[in-house]
């Protein structure tokens, strides 16, 4: 779309202002799906650790889908762990923009479009998620509701989100971390550094907080005995969940702490996609769900369906990323025990707004889409 | 709603029509769900006979739910076999009017809503789906597209539908069901009387038609090695699946049949609702969904999901029924490989217009919620 038909599309969208979830009678819109994307670099409040690095900054790729008078934004978070970079996230997006888009002038297409998109390459789990959130606010918008309300989820349903207090070898900042996370009800720490390093981050938010903990130990146990020993220790200390105990392959493992332990087991580096939660029957008590690692909303609702079809439980989790891809995953947290939901408190510059918590709990607003709007125009973002 | 109201709203429901999708802006409508039903009897063109019984007629409940100026249409169908009567179907459609309705302002809460009345009482499947597929097409409707379009189908994917040819002993009455089903592009044959009176209905089907035949043994056969002698010979005449070879708590032979046989298996009896499907996994090959007996769209959407996210084939059954019940399976259409959708085909006195078949191929309409149209007042028919 060139600058003048943009300037035209923009005078006809606020024409068609007052008519909410109205199609515009103009026929001077394309049908055309327009791609765009900019690179977006998140910078963190804190330096963030887990089991296996550090860091103060997290590759972003922001997106934006245009059909006719509508746009819809879209995020990929690109953690190092997962393998995809702001190159690869780039070309994936041009592949979709040169081979895919073409073929389709209507968003509502989305099992073919968002099939497409997966079949373009593997993984890229990151780039396919932000190509299919971007698509998930375009038609919310279409339809003019949000994306809970067409799921037919009840917005009062929302779980606290959990606040991560990452780990530091000072006290000192562990401490400031820990006065930060003051105003949440469910503190998140990360495990699996070995036993007195757990147990003096546990024992350091407790001398501080009496809120419930969820433990995510990032396939940090080395043995089945060690987690088991280490779990137990936990649950006498208001641990609700125990992530990942080991790693995500042994899953003879996960299976004997699961029918063993007091606490519940989530499966997260275990399970990726749809396809992986039949053998996590089990093994697991539930699954964490993030949209980077499963190509987006569309195979997220219907792996809570499948989860809880199955009688599991269903995690929302996210990646350090911006309000938009948080509030595409929050339209599924009314069907979620438990959300770790905080990626955009994480980030000093986020972009966008969306979502909101109040006291800790997730506040779904009742704009169409998945709800964000930019902090100021894309192009200038 | 008064007649005065009715008539009110007749005229704001005209003013707001040049506006799809919006809400009406008029204050005068009360947010009250108002659920009404009347019994229906549908007559079979033809005398139905399946392994276990015979029937001219088919009890019938029409349900119309109202919200503002929207009303959805629903249906049970209550075959003999199923349990349910009009007196079990009207008695709970005064409980969910009484008990579950008016709790409940806002028909988006399709999740919250379609649980409770779920929880009213075990069983009772086709109440239930009458009251689910008339707030499909409610929120349909509010939304101002139809369902297919709404779970992001491509209606170009859409099965062509089986039609039923039923046992009859005398050769002159199926050989004028055959010619009755030259139309069709596949026809659908109740087996399981016995092997001569099994091969006399292909034979009988041979002689006139070379079209594909779906074979539906309704548990009929009584051993596994009877079951695969007779798909053995059926599968050298151009038959693409078996329903439910044998009886539906007999997963083992089910498993060994699946093995050994040359074609799909398919669950019918044994797949009544989404926490049946996991265990089918393995013993066949994909699963019949009927609304009448998983409660309706939204769990057939969920399973539809699962049995896909599972590796299993998907088919689309139905009742005899009026193409309220047919239209509203029809919405999920595109993601099944296989469908028997004919109900409404099988009614002498069908009282909606909705989902037409193209060719026997199923051919969706743009009209919201599950688009169907009465062709009278509700009133009167």
């Amino acid at each position: 779309m060139q600058r003048r038909d943009f300037i035209k599309a923009s005078a006809v969208l606020a024409a068609s202002a007052a008519l909410p979830g109205c199609k515009p009678t103009s026929g001077s819109f394309s049908d055309d799906l327009i791609l765009d994307w900019k690179p977006y670099t998140g910078k963190l409040k804190y330096t963030f650790t887990i089991a296996t690095y550090s860091r103060t900054e997290t590759p972003l790729v922001l997106v934006r889908l245009r059909w006719r008078d509508y746009v819809g934004y879209g995020e990929a978070s690109m953690p190092q762990y997962l393998g995809e970079s702001t190159e690869s996230v780039t070309a994936f997006l041009a592949r979709v923009a040169a081979e895919v888009l073409p073929r389709f002038k209507d968003p509502f297409l989305m099992e073919a479009i968002l099939t497409e998109v997966d079949a373009l390459a593997e993984r890229n789990t990151a780039a396919k998620a932000a190509v299919d959130i971007a698509l998930h606010d375009l038609v919310g918008k279409i339809l003019g509701r949000p994306w809970w309300q067409i799921w037919g989820y009840d917005a009062a349903l929302t779980p606290c989100t959990s606040y991560t207090i990452g780990y530091d070898d000072s006290d000192d900042v562990v401490n400031e971390k820990i006065d930060e996370a003051s105003w949440t009800k469910v503190v998140k720490v990360k495990l699996g550094m070995g036993e007195a390093k757990d147990k003096r981050m546990i024992n350091l938010i407790r001398a501080k907080l009496d809120t419930v903990i969820c433990v995510d130990a990032n396939q940090g146990w080395k043995t089945k005995e060690e987690a088991l020993e280490m779990i137990n220790w936990l649950s006498e200390r208001n641990v609700s969940f125990i992530e990942q105990p080991m790693a995500k392959e042994d899953l003879d493992s996960a299976a004997w702490i699961t029918e063993r332990c007091p606490l519940p087991i989530i499966a997260d580096e275990a399970c990726q996609r749809l396809a992986d939660i039949p053998r996590l029957k089990g093994a697991y008590d539930g699954i964490n769900i993030k949209l980077m690692k499963c190509t987006g909303m569309r195979e997220a609702h219907k792996m809570a369906d499948m989860a809880r079809g199955l009688g599991m439980e269903v995690m929302l989790g996210c990646m350090t990323e911006t309000s938009v891809a948080v509030s595409a995953a929050a339209q599924l947290s009314p069907v979620a025990r438990w959300a770790d939901l905080d990626g955009n408190i994480l980030l000093a510059n986020d972009c966008f707004s969306g979502m909101k918590l109040t006291d800790g709990k997730i506040t779904l607003n009742d704009k169409p889409g998945i709800g964000v709007e930019p902090v100021k125009p894309f192009e200038e973002l």
